[in-house]
C-alpha cells in the first residue's frame, strides 16, 4: 500500500505542532507553519503555505501557490512588529473533505468551507467567510469578510461579494456580478450593509446589487441590471434601475438545486 | 558561445522524458513533470510548472509561478485518487515561438497558442482554447474552454470570454467585457452557447454580450452596452439593450489589422 | 536584541550589490537580483523576487510570490535576447515605509509608492505609476502605466485604471470601476487619453469613465454610470450616459480626507 505513505522532500517545512494523516502528498517547498491538522489523502501541490490552526480534511486538493489561514489586517501589522508568525496568527480555519482549491487561491483565517467545495484560480476568501457543501466559486472571485454562502451555490468567474453579504443555498451569480455595501461611497458615516440573495435566486452577469438590498427567493435578475430596491420572491427584474417585469414562469426550475439533490 | 548552454540549478526538477534545447534558462525550482519538448532559447523564470505533454517553441518567455498544461477538472479528481501526475495528465499543449507569458498565468491542457502571442499577468486559458498569431490577452483575462481566438486579436485587461466563444481575427475587446453563454442563468436546461465576434469588430469596455449573439464583421459596440441580438456587419451599436445607431464611418480603419500587416 | 538580526536561509538568493538593513526577515527562496536597498525591519515572505534597482524602506511587508521592479515590455524582449537580467533591468523603483503589499502583487520598474500604502492581493502596478501616502489599492486592481494616484485614495477591489490616468487625493473608487483611454476602440489613430478624477471625488461601483473625461472636485458618480462628459465640481451624476442630477448635499463629507487628517 505504498500509496498510503505520506510523501515529501527536504524542501518542505512542517511545524512540530502539525499533524498529518496517511497517503498525503506534500509538494516541494510547501510550508505548514503552525498546529495544522491535515487529514488523509490530502494533496498539497508546490509552494503552498498553511498558517496557524488550519484543519484540512480528507481527500482535499490544494493547488500550487495557495495560502490557507492567511492573516487578517491587524495580524499582519502585528507580524511586522513582532517578527513572529506564531504570535501573529490567531483563529482557526477549516477546509472540508474532497474540496478542490485551485492554484493561487488565498483563504483567510477564521473562514470555513464545508465538503466538496470547489474554487477556481486566484479566489480570495477573506476572514470569517463560510461556504456550504458543494458550492462552486469561480476564478478571480473575491469574497470579503463576514459573509455567508450557502450550499450548492454557483458564483461565476470574476464576481465580487462585498463584506457582510448573505448568499443562501442554490443561488447562481453570473460572471462579474458586483455586490456593494456602501450606499454613500465614503461621503456619510453609515454602517456597511451587504446585500442578501435569498434561496435559489439567479443574478445575470455584470449586474450591480446595491447595499442592503434583498433579492427574493427564486427571483431572477437580468444581465447588467442595477438592483436598487428589494425584489419580491419569484420575480424577474431587469434594467437600470431594475424593475420587475413579470413573475418567474412556472416551467423554470432551479438546476443547481435539482443537480445537488440528484447526486 | 556560453549563452547557448542551457542553464539551471539543482532545485529544478526535470522529467527523464523531457527534451530541452540549447540556450535555455530554467529558473530555480521550476518543474518539468512530463514528456515536454522545450525548444531553444526558452526562458522559464522561477517556480514554473509544466505538466504532461507540452511543447514550448523557441525564444518563448514564461514568467514566474506560471503553470502550463494544467489539469482539467476530471483529471484533478483522478490525481487525488491516484496520486500520480503521470496517470492524470492526458492531452497535449502547444506554445508557439516568441510568446510572452507573464507571471502567474495558467494554461490548461489541450490549449494551443501560435507564435508571438502575448499574455498579461494571471491570465487563465482553460482547456481546448486556441489563440492565433500575435494576439494579445491582457492581465486577469479568463478564457473558458472550447474557445477559438484568431490572430491579431487584442483583449484588454479583465475581460471574460465564456466557454464556446468564437473571436475572429483582429477583434478588439476593451477592458472588462463580459461574454456570457447561459441565457436562463441555470433555470432551464439549455445548451450553453457562446457569442461569436466576427473579424475586425471592436467592443467597448465593460460591455456584456449575451449568449449566442453574433457581432458582425467590422462592427463597433459602445462601452457598457448589453448586446442581446445579432449585430449586422459594419454597424455601431450602443445602449442597454444595444441598438444600432449608424454605420461605421468610411474613414474608420482597423488599426489592429493595419499594424499586423505592417510588421 | 535577536529580533534585530536579519534572517534568511540558504535558499535565498541575494546579489552582491544589494544592501540589507537590520531586523529583516527574508523568506525562503526569495531572490534579490540587483543593487536593491532594503531598509530595516522589512518582511519579505517566501518566493518574492526583487529585480534591479529597488528601494524598500523600513518596516514594509511584502507577501509571498510578489515581484518588485518587474520588467517593462521592451526589457522583457531584451531579456530573451541577452539572457541577462542585469542588462535588461533599467530604472528605479521605490517602496516607502510601512507599506503592506499582499501576496501575488507585481510592481513594475520606475513605479514609486510613498509611505503606508496598502495593496490587496494580485495588484498590478505597471511602469511609471506613483501612489501617494496611505492610499489603499484593493485586490485584483490593475493600474496601467504613466498614472498618478494621490494620497489617501481608496480604490476598491477589481477596479481598472488605464494608462495615463490622474487620480487626485482622497478619491474613492468603488469596486470594478473601469477607466478607459481609447474612445475609438482601435478604429482611429488618436492619442490615448486617460480620465482625471479630481480631489475627493467618489465613483460608484461598476462605472465606466470614458477617455479624457474629468470628474470634478468632490463630485459623486452613481453605481454603474457611464461618464461620457466632464462633470462639474460637487455634482452628483447618475445613469447611462451620466447626467447631473443635483449638487452634493452640504451635509456630505469626505470620510477619506477626514480620517487621513485625524490619524
Amino acid at each position: 500500500m505504498s500509496k498510503r505513505i505520506t510523501n515529501f522532500d527536504q524542501s518542505v517545512e512542517i511545524s512540530d505542532k502539525a499533524t498529518i494523516g496517511q497517503g498525503c502528498h506534500i509538494g516541494s517547498r510547501s510550508r505548514i507553519l503552525g498546529p495544522a491538522k491535515i487529514g488523509n489523502d490530502v494533496w498539497l501541490d508546490t509552494n503552498v503555505t498553511i498558517y496557524g490552526n488550519v484543519t484540512v480534511q480528507d481527500s482535499t486538493y490544494i493547488g500550487s501557490n495557495c495560502i490557507i489561514g492567511y492573516l487578517r489586517r491587524q495580524d499582519l501589522k502585528q507580524l511586522i512588529k513582532d517578527k513572529s508568525i506564531e504570535n501573529s496568527v490567531t483563529g482557526t480555519t477549516i477546509i472540508g473533505k474532497k474540496c478542490v482549491i485551485r492554484p493561487g487561491s488565498v483563504i483567510y483565517v477564521d473562514s470555513r468551507m464545508e465538503d466538496e467545495v470547489e474554487l477556481g484560480h486566484n479566489v480570495i476568501l477573506r476572514e470569517e467567510v463560510s461556504v456550504g457543501n458543494r458550492s462552486l466559486i469561480g476564478t478571480n472571485v473575491v469574497v470579503d469578510g463576514n459573509t455567508t454562502i450557502g450550499k450548492g451555490v454557483s458564483i461565476q468567474t470574476g464576481s465580487y461579494i462585498c463584506k457582510k453579504s448573505i448568499i443562501e443555498d442554490f443561488v447562481f451569480l453570473g460572471p462579474y456580478c458586483v455586490l456593494t455595501n456602501d450606499r454613500y461611497v465614503m461621503r456619510l458615516e453609515v454602517e456597511l450593509e451587504g446585500p442578501t440573495i435569498k434561496k435559489g435566486a439567479s443574478i445575470g452577469g455584470n449586474s450591480t446589487i446595491m447595499p442592503g438590498v434583498t433579492i427574493g427567493e427564486g427571483s431572477v435578475v437580468g444581465a447588467q441590471a442595477v438592483v436598487t430596491e428589494n425584489v419580491a420572491d419569484n420575480s424577474i427584474c431587469v434594467g437600470i434601475p431594475a424593475r420587475i417585469s413579470k413573475n418567474v414562469p412556472a416551467s423554470w426550475k432551479n438546476l443547481l438545486e435539482e443537480r445537488y439533490n440528484k447526486t
